[in-house]
């Protein structure tokens, strides 16, 4: 669906700024909760969290991550989505939210209303409380970019960590996110998040949004590479090799496992945790130009470049 | 300054996204924290903190707020000051930030770089560590939106609590802010909306972003209007009322006072805090329809309407 519209009637600039707060807040819905820690302040209040916290931010842009061959619920369910995983790429738990938009006046009611009635539906879903926002003109352009505060668990797991001889492994499967639709469609991997952060076997860890070949680069110890095993990697049906190192947006989560790891017993509580959800080790850290013949060379392959 | 380029070698396509953001963390220098709190992770981690939390989110939109006659510099200091603002108008301390960067390929380095180091002095001087980011393309635009974390203090002033009979102040003078450059070179009102919060004759208030004509209504209570007293209206030198009322990003603080306030101690407690900050009383709040002869009517004015 364009997002864009030539017909006054039909565009936000019918509403104006007022009234189109009051409109986002209606879409919002129960998301978004009343009284003081709600919209419409200089700044939104949040309680005393009750350990450390987590931020991260993603924006969708018009053109870039959306299009206008996709229903406005995908933007809207995306946006929360990509940053859901963020949070459990550290092991924490999603709490609040505020989402700057920028937008041209001629946008179209009806795909603002489908977005943030998706967004809000991933919102309570996962417990996410709209608590403010801003809005802001942008001639010719739409750009929604939300920061979502989580609270930690009790370790936080971060991209570093790894070691020499650690095993690599990955959720679920890769590749074809985007012909798929799963980019949009995928569901963040928070409880296995959690899960892997409480496990002192698992060393360091992060989501896959631009690619396995280029995400990995993130976790590789210094003097090391990884040793990957092409027959190993879970791919998507119809995903090839490239696919599955390349394609991005998989939102899968990569972790490490110490090189002392009881293997069968990990395997068995994964099972047990999520039995739905494959897990799989796909190779090795070894130390520089000591992979093993027939290991897959990861520098013939690139992941998602922001600034092309 | 264009912050747009022809010539590949000098805009952010000759580093890509690797290396600029390694250029970012270098010209955010002691603004951005070392280690596990800082850039490059999936979400920033931030200590708990001791009470409860105020966020806020701001752009700053090439071609909205930002133009080519403008510094680089101006556009960073602005983004920063902006949602300071926010934060001074709920009486809080500015703690922490994250920075959402959507940009074209062809974005001159050296804009980007003006434009970091800016921020990062506004950053240093308020205390505030910039803890994370993102960075997106956007084909043919720029923006960059800040999203700020503060601590609130004791008691959280909001927009509501103003009551029939309440005084109306603000803070320094009104108008012209953007012929002027006050737009970006203003201070942000932190520690005279930190004093503001613990005087409990102070009702209700807010930053004053849009001009006073549209601002003053989030402050109105139900069944009243504000009586002002044109007269009494700070102005900035060569401003006329209009200029006062709808010139918008004034940046100072409108707040309301008990109409039992013992007004010569207030204002004798505020001259010691603050001896160099005027403070203005401008009317009070009356019921609707009852605004005396000669007060001024501010449904002739308007303010910044975003979404025109």
């Amino acid at each position: 669906m364009n997002p864009f519209t030539d017909n006054p009637a039909e565009s936000v600039a019918s509403l104006g700024e007022r009234r189109l707060i009051a409109a986002i807040s209606r879409w919002l819905g129960k998301a978004t909760p009343r009284g003081a820690a709600g919209i419409g302040d200089d700044c939104a209040v949040l309680p005393r969290p009750r350990g450390r916290q987590l931020v991260t931010v993603d924006p969708v842009i018009f053109g870039e991550h959306v299009d206008a061959s996709m229903p406005p619920a995908a933007a809207g369910a995306k946006l929360m989505k990509r940053n859901l995983s963020d949070i459990a790429a550290m092991g924490g738990t999603p709490r609040a939210a505020v989402i700057a938009l920028a937008l041209d006046h001629a946008v179209r009611l009806d795909w603002l209303e489908a977005f943030y009635r998706a967004l809000a539906r991933e919102a309570r879903r996962h417990g996410v409380a709209i608590v403010g926002g801003d809005i802001a003109h942008h001639r010719g352009g739409l750009c929604a970019t939300l920061t979502l505060i989580g609270e930690a668990g009790p370790r936080v797991l971060t991209r570093a960590g790894a070691r020499r001889g650690d095993w690599i492994c990955v959720t679920g499967q890769l590749g074809g996110s985007l012909p798929s639709g799963r980019h949009w469609k995928f569901t963040p991997r928070l409880p296995e998040g959690r899960w892997l952060a409480e496990r002192k076997e698992v060393r360091s860890m992060m989501d896959l949004s631009d690619g396995l070949a280029k995400d990995l680069r993130s976790l590789t110890p210094d003097g090391c590479e990884p040793a990957l095993d092409e027959a190993a990697l879970p791919r998507h049906r119809g995903c090839d090799t490239r696919a599955a190192l390349c394609d991005g947006e998989d939102y899968e989560l990569v972790f490490t496992l110490s090189a002392r790891t009881d293997l069968a017993a990990f395997d068995a509580a994964w099972r047990k945790a999520f039995p739905r959800v494959a897990l799989t080790r796909i190779g090795r850290f070894v130390s520089k130009n000591q992979a093993p013949d027939g290991a897959l060379r990861l520098e013939n392959y690139d992941g998602f470049e922001h600034l092309r």
